[in-house]
């Protein structure tokens, strides 16, 4: 049993677990669903969630949180296996409004880096960091990078 | 058995694991240890580390994993609990050298924020990615913060 948020039109990342919005979905099981960022701090960044609706990591069960990052940890090899990531890969919660956290549903951040994105990414985050969030990407770009991914998933 | 970095002079972390380097612990067991970060990118920033030397989150085993992030989030809970972080937490991994990661051994950053540190954090944010680091913050103060977080967990 999912809870989504009672009033869920009010969460984004509710109306994706519904399905009343749209996402380039790279996993999905009873307990979590993973999809590309829109607003990606880096090439290939993937959002990992909870479906329960839920604000703060604490509020997940321990069972809940270790899926959650093992899920998370397969994802990073599938995105270094299709290049998203090879030389490192930022995992970050945002846990709280203070902390940055832009969607009040907890979502662990997978940002694949490269080697020389260090002044591109500072500036992504700093946008992210300030609300201005950047560019999204074309949906499409998405979509391939989802196909890559999952396929790679798969091969795991 | 803990496992250091065969050469582990070269490993700052695997000196604080061995006691050879000084660090103001918060908590520690046989597979972890948790202590202040001399650049701390918000007041009360503590890391979270595996005793056994791993440059890579996936060259932990799932149990070691387990429990690193139920241990970070013990702490989180006591960060809390004495004032650091009541509005939310960056909890965050920088796995691989181009994802920022200075120590080439998994560490956990638990970086309290508070409301209004929008641009003294992002600041720091960017001192510490381009190396620069920041402030180190006086011994003294870090042995009262991890005090106040070990007297907290000490309560859980």
């Amino acid at each position: 049993m999912i809870r989504l948020k009672p009033d869920n039109t009010s969460c984004i990342f509710c109306e994706i677990v519904s399905k009343r919005a749209d996402a380039s979905v790279v996993y999905e099981d009873e307990k979590v669903i993973a999809f590309m960022d829109i607003h990606p701090l880096g090439e290939g960044h993937v959002l990992v969630i909870p479906k329960h609706h839920a604000e703060y990591v604490q509020e997940l069960s321990a069972v809940q949180q270790k899926h959650l990052f093992s899920i998370s940890n397969q994802i990073i090899k599938a995105q270094r296996a299709v290049g998203f990531g090879e030389k490192g890969t930022n995992i970050l919660i945002n846990d709280g409004k203070a902390a940055n956290q832009r969607v009040p549903h907890v979502h662990v951040h997978l940002v694949p880096r490269t080697k020389g994105d260090l002044f591109s990414s500072a500036f992504r985050v700093l946008l992210h960091i300030t609300g201005l969030m950047g560019m999204v990407t074309k949906r499409a770009t998405l979509e391939e990078q989802a196909a890559a991914i999952r396929a790679s998933l798969d091969q795991l």
